[in-house]
């Protein structure tokens, strides 16, 4: 039985998320005791129920990779501000937003030391010593951390943190084949977490060069719409190439006994990804939680009054420990609230399954079973509970995907000229989705007079550019089929 | 099959472990690549088979801590200086070593961030808006991360690190009632979590009040001697009273409708816990691994020629397939390398068995058997293996428990006279142990007179105390059965 701790304290959410998207986000995140805030500003204290939705992402994640043969490492949380400068590109990218240790105890250091924004740099200078020979390779290491870059001068809690959780993985091959090879397995790896996890589907593709990883070759990344109208970048994928081992001289004896390069992918899933599933699924009661990140999937409701509570609270706990055994089971017999006042603080708090029993249910040998995403009530025999209950908590998941999939498909507007372009950046949000020359230009212009972006350009679109104009400048031949949306 | 990339480079230890305990461990812990420097000085890099390690303690004591209805939570890295500053004994224990962060980009902070070398007081206040009612408690969270202390002059991988990953538990009760009943439950977890993951014993017993954590009422700890003869303390126990509660505002109605300040316990394991191991268990060859924490518990060495090596590689893979269902098994495969190489090179890394197999022995079908710890070498009939394997890796920990528990018995020399204490410290090292009076000068005296310290007053001693005198003083009546030693 788990959430033991796990009592609501029932403050509900006020906001409505059709009229004030932001405001009802905060709230909810916040009122269901997922996340709170803290003195430190962008700074997050993941509660039980946030933590353990992480916790069950890495873990399912971590499994993944290890059957891939990645392997877990840790590196310092701190990084020498000279390795930092050591790729150009990457510490462009970084310094603005680097939390600087400058003194320990009351001595001043000799060389400042970044709180890790990211790990490319420490780590590569180990990797340097490590890697000899051909034999060594590849080496595909892995590190569950956190990360702190000071970015946002409006943090908004897992969406725009300061501090937060992720995955690093740092793999280093001798060929650019290898390389290449291991982009889409690990964007598979994701796109199975995002939807089996946290029901979440995404947009798969390519980041333009202006918009990849400071110091990557190519970036490739999963994009989100929110309900708000604005993208999300989820987790992503660096073809770093031989940019970084030549700075960091990551070099191999090769099966011909020549010296090379190697060649390296990075790639990453974060806690912001519980930003979006919060986003994505919850309503004006509260969140709504993914059975297989929910540390509790089964609130028990025990319906009584002073006569028969003795009774009622028996069979409750009986139930609780036969349905413990495959769920993680709440009962929730605090004397001092009423069903209806537990109904509503177990709803924002977002537990998929509730169950209902009374003296009525008992003598017809059932149970009240509700969905938290529908609300759908059924009147369940209390032999049957256990299956009914493995049955929901799989089509509960599979329909908030598809829920949150339909309102994917409807946030991409097909655009063919730059007025419908405007007209959908500017009115509806969502993705607009249209031709590109791949000009410079033309991307500066969708920043500069939509403040949008190409989030990134669709793996499944690409055969549709040819024979069309860019949607920019309409002059250009198009290469690309571009999204294009604002950013939350 | 696992760790596939342990790679071994096989450049052996150099230094005798009994005659340069020191130097012996540092080559050991870095050349078997358990561990690695960094450019951080006391900031390590965990290589995989050393992290492998400290994941395998980290899930056996989550698993512990969850069956005890102790939930996972995480809280910021960063804590602002204002708080460090509200309890006073935990400022002045913790002010001197931290690692301060005072710009972000290139803006300077208004208030600097400690990185957290402790959990205390960025959680408690949190605590304090979260505890309301005695129905909340009691509450019992942990986080697992990674801590920063600036205390280390002279650093050594894991036992003496800047920055070292930990477990901080931090529970909070109703009655000190049920606060100190936690003790024993979370002493035992970690004495069985040393006994069968890391195959170590330990002495358990109460600090006395100079040596307690700050901002504690009491401390009690589980203290290890090395090789060397210095002491190491390993997970401890903090009951805080109602001193935090107080200086953070905890409070909580209780039951009869008044305020009352909450009950605290803080507790923690670290990766200094890998250290002592090492130092423990490993030999002039390298290290040895306890099989529970041991990324690769069987490497299987082929020998062929260039005759019959296909014949003896095929039955050598289907060996390694069919004991990779059971055990972490890595096949060494490498015909760079000679058996003799490869026999060296994985003891290095401490696998703790080895399994030989040729022409001679396909053709009788058995596989020769070897364990690390002991050498000790046995032909096992091919269909046995499983069997035999499976019970070896038992005894292997078993017998690595029971050897440190012997050479704990045998550093521990009883005392009676100031004389005694002064011959064991200044000569034979381990612990000294005797009865003190309790007096802070008696204290003082060990300190400063033999540069030693009490590292704990065991538990199981207590009852000898009566009827003797200080051991110090000689002129007291004894009130405790004490452990002395150096650190190490």
């Amino acid at each position: 039985m788990s959430g033991k701790n796990e009592k609501p304290s029932g403050e509900g959410v006020t906001a409505k998320k059709a009229e004030n998207f932001s405001e009802w986000y905060t709230q909810a995140v916040i009122k269901s005791e997922f996340v709170d805030y803290t003195a430190v500003s962008g700074c997050l204290a993941f509660r039980p129920s946030g933590y353990f939705a992480w916790e069950s992402v890495q873990k399912a994640t971590d499994a993944l990779f290890r059957e891939e043969g990645i392997m877990n490492v840790y590196f310092p949380l701190f990084i020498p501000e000279k390795f930092l400068n050591k790729e150009k590109e990457h510490v462009k990218g970084f310094n603005p937003e680097v939390a600087w240790v400058t003194h320990t105890g009351d001595s001043k250091l000799d060389e400042r030391l970044a709180v890790r924004p990211t790990s490319e740099t420490i780590m590569y200078d180990s990797f340097s010593r490590w890697v000899r020979s051909w034999r060594d390779l590849p080496m595909r290491y892995n590190q569950w951390n956190s990360v702190v870059r000071w970015e946002f001068a409006h943090p908004t809690p897992l969406l725009r943190s300061r501090e937060f959780l992720w995955n690093e993985g740092h793999t280093v091959f001798a060929t650019k084949q290898e390389a290449d090879a291991e982009r889409d397995v690990i964007l598979g790896i994701y796109i199975k977490i995002l939807k089996e996890y946290l029901a979440l589907p995404g947009v798969v593709g390519k980041k333009t060069d202006s918009e990849k990883f400071a110091g990557a070759e190519a970036t490739y990344s999963i994009e989100h719409i929110l309900p708000g109208g604005g993208s999300v970048q989820g987790p992503d994928f660096h073809s770093d190439g031989q940019r970084f081992a030549k700075a960091f001289e990551i070099k191999f004896l090769d099966k011909n006994g020549k010296m090379e390069y190697a060649y390296q992918n990075t790639f990453a899933i974060s806690t912001r990804e519980l930003g979006v599933m919060i986003a994505m699924h919850g309503d004006d009661k509260g969140i709504i939680l993914p059975p297989n990140v929910a540390m509790t999937q089964v609130v028990i409701i025990p319906i009584y009054n002073n006569d028969n509570r003795d009774e009622v609270l028996k069979v409750a706990r009986k139930l609780a420990e036969k349905l413990a055994s495959a769920f993680r089971v709440y009962l929730d017999d605090n004397d001092a609230y009423s069903p209806g006042w537990k109904f509503h603080a177990w709803e924002l708090k977002g537990v998929p399954v509730r169950v209902e029993i009374g003296e009525r249910d008992i003598k017809a040998d059932k149970a009240v079973v509700s969905r938290r995403d529908t609300g759908t009530k059924h009147d369940i025999k209390l032999k049957e509970l256990p299956e009914e209950i493995a049955r929901l908590l799989k089509e509960i998941n599979e329909s908030l995907y598809h829920k949150a999939l339909k309102f994917l498909e409807a946030s991409t507007h097909h655009v063919s000229t730059w007025a419908e372009l405007k007209k959908v950046i500017g009115e509806n949000g969502g993705f607009a989705q249209g031709a590109w020359c791949g000009s410079a230009k033309c991307e500066a212009k969708i920043k500069s007079e939509l403040k949008a972006k190409i989030t990134n350009m669709p793996f499944d679109m690409q055969d549709r550019a040819e024979g069309r104009k860019c949607v920019i400048c309409s002059e250009n031949d198009a290469r690309y089929i571009v999204n294009i949306a604002k950013s939350y």
